[in-house]
């Protein structure tokens, strides 16, 4: 099993291609799509959705993942080893949420053209050239040690991203990233919350902390600003808490915007 | 086989995170992706598309469907065996246009933790946690009493649709969806006007009944506006009236959406 | 193993109804997907993307392309032996630019109706109905004379495409595609600037010939303008010479549009 993760959109032929490539090496490997609709070059956004999705594949599964602006340059190919599978890509970030929850136990630099789809491989679309295949090998069954030299994990580029900070009456942090319902999701681990009554606050509004989107009627939630949005704050499916609005587009009704600080405020 | 069909779109890691959760449960599990792009929370939409589509697939084929803006509340999660098949998702009218034209022969009610991903499921993806681990049990042969406690048919939520009026001279139907190519798909099934002369009015404008798009040429068809556009209405592939332009879209050329009233006269 | 290329988009039922129909003729095909986004009736761009991405499939792969603006119409629905598998959708041009490099073995009009899903298709959607089957036959082993009377592949529609020009001092061309990132892909093969130093000049620029995206840094390439745009040209993945920005989107920075002249320059 192979999952496929890319800024490649739908429009191309780039997916297909790199899914062909595979199944010349073995037309029996399934192939799952996470999402190639990650912003062009947004390794942020992409190491999220790789944190947030490896737990629920199974054990061994190959995730191969191409967010890679420095195509061709002097940034490694990588192919790394961990509990629950292995992950082939750049070596930019784009695992780092990843292994600093599962550490790597084995990675290894893609210098071994043996399995690549040419030793003469393109310039500006490795995924074709040696990423795809390099999983469809490793999803085989050939071993990491033959695709390559091993590096020492803590030579892996990592991405700086922002902390939340825990301060004395609650917790300061950031919206992380933006669903397609316009849920705006922060870098707020949702332990923090578990049995308080807590309550968020963003862009000069206050959002009670609810458990689900149904929780809060129309009308309710924002009792200060007599507005009737039905604004709340909850933990989300993986974890996080997120501002969301019952049945509506949070980004869009309430301005806010990747990076927008938020803030956790607890009751006694 | 499983079908699946959300409003979950292609941008996030929902649909795949499902799949993999799937695979976890039974590797063997083949999976095709009716559409993600629902409108969000619109369960008519959804309805339509699974009425439309469930023909085609093998019998014995899961259909799983998640539109669920009631997650986390008191809605029910349910699944059915009908004629061709099963289906999965919440209570909520989702599954009432396919049942209308094929009766449940069995409901239960999704009890049953054994058959969920855990017996803590998350408030806001049942998706991933309740409705694709039972999808992945029932195709693997699970039998549907397994799932939960059965209901009665008659006890599943209904979705008020408007229906088209057979009056004196014709027929009163409205847009119910409109596709990709800016097709607009009426109410009005093909059956009422086959062998008969016919055509169709809105907005203003006066449309001739067609069998294909290329029926009409540029310039023809809306002789009385003086108008070039070569809008045309023809029954489509699933049987319904449409409003349709022969290599244009009709919706940003005509101004007509969701809703909007349609009228079929017959010529004698 | 069959590949699928459309204009359906991906928010109607279209594409998974196909797969359907694939599935009851024979659930163990494997359908991978090239695109669904083609521009709608835009048989060029189909055309480009189909020959690009064959050489990337095992051989025997069907590949099953729907771009077709004259369903239901006099265009003759065909299929294709060729080299490396077989083609198969309507007789517009669609498959012309493979078949110039490839030439077709042999060509079938789809008249057997033995092979489609019913004797009486939709006048509408031939991709359902006649296509996708004809596809899953040939690829569970029919042989392709089964599926209609042979044709002469001199009598296929050709598309006319807008080719490049050597000129005395370099090439002229035009873009021929635009792909996710803003890429502007030319007509002209990257074999014509193999081992020379070149330059492209487009809308009063002129960018320098490069191997890849980050060979040129912020503020270089385009000194002439003073400029801080990183504009390049290079030759893209499938071997055609491109104008790019690195990390950024040269259709919407370059104000370049499909169709529009550029200009290869050689320097001695």
């Amino acid at each position: 099993m192979i999952t496929m993760l890319s800024d490649f959109g739908d429009r191309d032929i780039y997916v297909g291609v790199m899914k062909g490539v595979i199944s010349q090496i073995n037309p029996e490997l399934r192939v799952i799509d996470l999402t190639h609709q990650i912003p062009p070059q947004n390794i942020a956004a992409a190491r999220f959705c790789l944190m947030n999705a490896y737990p629920y594949f199974p054990d061994g599964t190959v995730h191969l993942a191409v967010v890679d602006p420095g195509v061709g340059g002097r940034r490694r190919a990588i192919a790394v080893e961990f509990a629950n599978g292995f992950l082939v890509g750049p070596d930019n970030g784009i695992f780092s949420g990843l292994l600093s929850q599962n550490p790597a136990n084995a990675v290894v630099e893609l210098t071994n053209p043996d399995y690549w789809r040419t030793p003469q491989p393109s310039r500006t679309f490795h995924g074709r050239d040696i990423f795809a295949p390099v999983a469809a090998h490793l999803a085989s069954g050939v071993p990491l040690t033959e695709l390559g030299n091993l590096i020492h994990r803590a030579a892996l580029v990592q991405l700086d991203i922002v902390e939340c900070i825990l301060t004395e009456t609650g917790i300061v942090g950031s919206i992380q990233y933006i669903d397609h319902f316009g849920n705006l999701v922060t870098n707020i681990p949702g332990s923090y919350v578990q049995g308080k009554t807590w309550c968020v606050k963003a862009g000069g509004l206050t959002m009670r902390g609810c458990e689900t989107y149904g929780d809060v009627e129309v009308g309710d939630a924002i009792a200060h600003t007599g507005d009737s949005l039905r604004a709340i704050a909850l933990v989300e499916s993986h974890g996080w808490i997120e501002i969301a609005i019952n049945s509506g587009n949070a980004q869009s009704q309430l301005h806010l915007q990747l990076g927008d600080t938020i803030e956790v405020a607890f009751e006694s």
